[in-house]
């Protein structure tokens, strides 16, 4: 195998049939951005896109935009666009709130739909507001539902007669290890359980299945792999099948089957616009629509491909260069998403020289180093870069000198 | 008294004290925009300031901004500039989430803070959304609750000692009619039952005075009087005394007490933080940042009494030139807010007649012609052009080819 080099590398990046959709984004000069799947890099259209919104449909048009630039029809025309990047069918994705929020009305429909049944499956050391959302419910519901969430390798075995739902993060946040959607979800579905599988660390990361999976419910968030922006609005997923009886407790205005009837009785939308809560965020899903036209130049096996072989490199070099550092990844690109994470119990200082030094990736307590390889901008030759970096702080000691300041990170 | 006429209310802008804070705003030229009670005009440093968030904050310094511009703080920091507005000390007030979604935290979390009682009371006929979420309460808790709707008129009566929750809007969005906040919060009292007040038409509008009043809790959108934007955030209010014991269902990890330490266990923050969900919506943040500066320099008693006396001129000349309308909103300015509604039964027709000729108002089925005077940028000769062209439109029965298109528009 030939050596791994800067000039290897580079060569890559000459081959790389995405190299050109770096160019659709705004990047800070001299940095290597590894922290993609935190918060997405800026597309180059979202700021005139936004600027255009704001004078024009915004402060010139003003009420009448909801109509003559159709605000109100955003939540399911980007629901459905979004729903081509995650493989499903029309009318069964909708742009709204947070994926937190869409966690909520998800798993509130699926307790109402196994009426019988008690447990909410999750594993432990999941996201944490997938865990906390599922509390607020067992909370809310008394003693009508119980959280049970298990270490990652007892969660098949914990699905069982009495289990409504099984609610899991299709890649892990922490270690980017992937979930096998179809066989899990089948493996729910034997048991009688539905499945609402988190979605934020996948989506536009690699091609999704959910109808040819049988998935029920899913969510997800649009400001990482799809770079729609800080706290962008969320998306949610619910199975054709699942809409005539879905029944989400937040039941807002916008949900309803004739929201501008104003009338005191709440009728739900009959389709995935039921899962609608309050009046959507127009400027939030303009950056979103700016966002998602990379996608329409971008073929996601391909990016896929690309992001794997990122990994592969890295872990590579690695082993060769810093050896002091454990893997937290799966070692297989097929089990873990666009990211890979290592272990050093002084990860967080090390992680601060890092940044210092213009090269982004995050730390998550206690010791894990976390690198988002987005292949949409990021270059094979930063994996040289990175790795290079990282020798020269471990070799020369200057992580021990790293400013400690408090870091606060949106997964 | 002196005859109100054109010269009368252009002399009233030359001595308005308020007359140049619509130089802080963009407006269409040539049009009268009586809308700004259901979507806000946009304020002129809005443009830039997203601008600037998207190009440098988000574009350039990435997912440092999170700490480098406060990102994280901006819920709570815009929140007490809100609580300013409101008459609520620091600490109370939380900018999150839709409108919507916060009655649902809060009108769950009354709930749960009343546990012998079942009754939450309402108003037929007050927003749809309130309505609807209490209904989606309802729903979910099966027995456990009820609601009440009762007309305007019983809704004191309905309160009694079964009563969890009395939820009102302040202002009535179809007609302007505003509640005595201060004596309904006092009756509920007596009665041991909790307050949530939607302050959806009247924060920005006039000044309250929530901790005076003995509020328990509040919400309210940021699109309207406030000016930031299409859907932008909304905010919620949450009494001192109520922090300790509040328990809202939507627990996501952003009102943890230690968000990033990503714990499997869900600890709510001791503070108004613990009513935040998912990750906040930092690009619309910046909307309502750049928004509430306006506000820095205006006078809240100086406008409202401004809105009063434009409502009271337009049903004084409605009355003098324009018999053909019944009024829809008290007759007495001190008991409605900053919207004059009148009825007619071909209201839609005029209403769209009335569009056409660049002076914009709304329509509420069956038969409300809605008029909103944000005194941030509506001038008094507005009201002449808006009455004068209403009498031409009936004159000369041109309404009666006005073309009739479906019209959306969000409260």
């Amino acid at each position: 195998m030939r050596n791994i080099d800067l000039a290897y590398l580079q060569n890559l990046d000459k081959q790389d049939s995405n190299a050109h959709l770096r160019d659709l984004f705004d990047l800070p000069a001299g940095q290597v951005y590894l922290d993609g799947n935190s918060l997405g890099a800026l597309p180059t259209a979202t700021a005139e896109k936004m600027q255009q919104v704001i004078k024009q449909q915004w402060g010139q048009d003003l009420i009448k935009s909801w109509n003559s630039h159709d605000w109100i029809s955003k939540p399911t025309q980007l629901g459905d666009r979004i729903g081509q990047l995650i493989g499903a069918d029309k009318g069964q994705t909708l742009v709204a709130d947070t994926t937190s929020v869409n966690i909520f009305k998800l798993a509130a429909a699926a307790v109402a739909m196994r009426p019988e049944r008690s447990k909410l499956v999750t594993e432990t050391g999941n996201f944490a507001t997938d865990l906390y959302l599922l509390q607020g419910l067992e909370r809310m519901l008394g003693d009508r539902v119980q959280v049970v969430a298990v270490p990652r390798d007892q969660v098949l075995e914990a699905i069982d007669d009495d289990t409504a739902l099984l609610l899991l993060t299709h890649s892990h946040y922490k270690s980017g290890a992937l979930w096998d959607m179809q066989a899990v979800t089948q493996r729910a579905h034997d048991k009688g359980a539905l499945v609402l599988w988190d979605l934020c660390h996948s989506v536009g990361a690699m091609p999704l299945e959910l109808d040819a999976c049988g998935v029920d419910f899913a969510v997800g968030c649009t400001y990482k792999y799809l770079n729609a922006g800080p706290g962008s609005p969320a998306f949610l997923y619910v199975a054709k099948q699942h809409l005539a009886d879905l029944q989400q407790p937040l039941s807002g205005w916008m949900g309803h089957a004739k929201p501008f009837a104003f009338s005191d009785q709440y009728q739900p939308h009959a389709g995935i616009s039921q899962a609608l809560c309050g009046t959507p965020a127009v400027l939030a899903n303009a950056a979103l629509e700016a966002s998602l036209e990379v996608f329409e130049q971008a073929d996601l096996v391909s990016l896929r491909c690309k992001a794997q072989r990122l990994g592969e490199l890295f872990i590579a070099l690695l082993g060769e260069h810093c050896p002091e550092f454990a893997l937290a990844s799966p070692a297989d690109s097929k089990a873990r998403g666009n990211q890979v994470s290592i272990y050093h119990e002084a990860g967080y200082a090390i992680m601060q020289n890092l940044i210092e030094r213009n090269i982004i990736g995050d730390f998550r307590a206690p010791d894990i180093l976390r690198f988002g390889f987005a292949p949409l901008y990021v270059r094979y030759e930063d994996v040289w870069h990175t790795v290079m970096t990282l020798k020269d702080i471990m070799h020369t000691g200057s992580w021990q000198q790293a400013r400690f300041q408090t870091v606060h990170k949106v997964t």
